[in-house]
């Protein structure tokens, strides 16, 4: 999916995947109409490939030559909250989501080692509210200062007819540059490298169709609104001391489709899951809708946020310089047939 | 509004506006609520400017320093097509509004003189159907082929209890270049300046809540549907043989509001409405609402899609570039107390 970096939504579950996902299925979610969607855009773009854009960091954020300056790439995605938003809305939360999608963004393009520039913010709503509008976007200006990111603009959209009454969405562009050559890449990823993995502190922005569907709506609360975190100032910190080859935003299809697109043709991943900490809310999440393995790990991140591929030498010194990463796995050489990501105990 | 361009949506009306303007209370769009949530935006900010902000083009996008290179500037923008989708909706008809929405952007970072590089779309639904979803993104990519810009990359969310059956939203994110020294300056437009529009062929995006409310649905057709104008082409043939002084994209606020961003604060825009025609979409408008003058001066485009102001010798020069282009005004001193834009006949 090179072409159409980021498509089709993480929070769908529509990216190619298993369309015998039952438990995503019963949520209302169609695997198999966003694999047919993705496959339509394929045809649609016909490969088309502008002079200015630069593949290869597996589909998380889109690449374009600087103007004037190919050593440099300018690094953008685009990206929404999701039906997380639905929750927010049903606790009249609005402090948050703002957060949750500047960090998304940030995440989604340090994956290609991008400096954030610029965010603009898209709101929706079907009856505008002031007060709302204004604690959304203030969430938004937050996360973005926090980057030392500008709010370079944004609109909100007032569309009667379109949304229930207290309903809205969010959504978001990001804007970041950075030198071509400290693009990750995948083919400097080896069988013996260590699988450094940064904790995620709940469902982020993804698996909320299917937590809606297994959670009723009055114990909708905090576990659920936890704020996705930026990656940002860890990886910086673990970039300083290690040698970190590529790295994965764990999103919509979770380790089981994020890992591979930062890994070579020949390695796989192997993850032990008794080396992190699972959070509560996927433990109840997973009771509640009996998930298999394959679902868990294709549908949650199960407590793994980021992951960065570094050699196993340098696994130690990436410890020390954030508390709370671990190593989560390894690279093993990948036999034909063998999946790209295993994640032991690899039973359900 | 300066610090927070492009806020907010045109397409709401919810720019800040006279709050007694009954025909688009009536339809739904409440502009008292937009003006508050403007304020809040400003709260929210602080004023807060990134050093690498630039300011000055009437907030139609927003200007980032070019990394490396700070004559040049980042041009960006992002927009919504509004709620002329749930009329593309009802007809079932999915090919244009990803033209409306390329075209919308294009013309909103072609008032900073911007060049297009790349597009990122974002497309929400409540079921995702993947010919419809494939349709849409056909024509954001036919656009941007146009346009000889990268489609970047994307996000199609399907958020399951989001939307109405058959609902779905369409927004984007547009990110062009421009010299900053040819970035138009208001301050070089002065009194006997002549003011060069070029045709609107219908409601482009704006306008449509209150079509909505006044066209019946049985008759919702063709001339609601008329695709966006890019501005592109047009512009630049008049760059090449004219002064381009300044120049408004008119959207949401018509002349009205679109035009003074345009102008210095001792200058006032004069037009002569019998200079150019109607679009037959507009009369019926105003008939069936019984629009004000300003009314509709202020909702709708009235048959202008595009300023652009010159010195009065280069007017000849411009029209001559572009058929359908006219001479739809002139720029005189503006005395304390005048109106920013008059249009004559100016009554109702």
């Amino acid at each position: 999916m090179s072409d159409q970096p980021n498509r089709v939504s993480h929070e769908s579950g529509a990216t190619l995947r298993d369309p015998a996902s039952d438990a995503y299925a019963s949520a209302g979610v169609d695997v198999a109409a966003g694999n047919a969607a993705v496959e339509r855009y394929r045809q649609v773009t016909g490969g088309r490939r502008h002079p200015g854009q630069i593949g290869g960091i597996g589909g998380f954020a889109g690449l374009f030559a600087l103007p004037g300056d190919p050593s440099k790439a300018l690094v953008a995605s685009t990206d929404g909250v999701g039906t997380k938003l639905l929750i927010a809305a049903h606790a009249k939360r609005y402090g948050t989501v703002g957060t949750d999608l500047v960090n998304h963004c940030v995440n989604d393009i340090l994956v290609a080692n991008a400096t954030p520039l610029f965010f603009l913010d898209y709101l929706a709503v079907g009856k505008l509210d002031p007060d709302v509008a204004g604690e959304i976007v203030a969430g938004v200006e937050a996360a973005c200062r926090a980057h030392d990111m500008a709010l370079l603009g944004g609109e909100t959209a007032e569309m009667p007819g379109m949304y229930a009454p207290g309903h809205f969405d969010l959504a978001g562009t990001i804007v970041g540059v950075v030198d071509v050559d400290r693009v990750p890449r995948p083919e400097r990823v080896v069988a013996g490298d260590a699988i450094v993995g940064l904790p995620a502190i709940g469902l982020h922005t993804n698996g909320y169709s299917l937590a809606r569907a297994l959670i009723p709506e009055a114990e909708w609360g905090d576990a659920l609104l936890a704020p996705h975190p930026s990656y940002y100032e860890e990886v910086r910190a673990i970039e300083r001391v290690a040698d970190v080859k590529t790295m994965a935003h764990i999103t919509g299809g979770g380790l089981l489709e994020n890992v591979p697109r930062t890994l070579p043709a020949g390695c796989k991943a192997i993850f032990e899951q008794s080396r992190w900490s699972v959070p509560p809310i996927m433990a109840e999440l997973v009771a509640r809708g009996n998930l298999t393995h394959e679902e868990r790990y294709r549908t949650l991140n199960m407590g793994v946020g980021y992951t960065l591929i570094v050699p196993m030498e340098d696994a130690g010194k990436a410890l020390e310089a954030v508390p709370g990463a671990r190593v989560v796995g390894w690279v093993e050489a990948r036999s034909e047939g063998d999946p790209p990501v295993v994640v032991h105990p690899a039973r359900d």
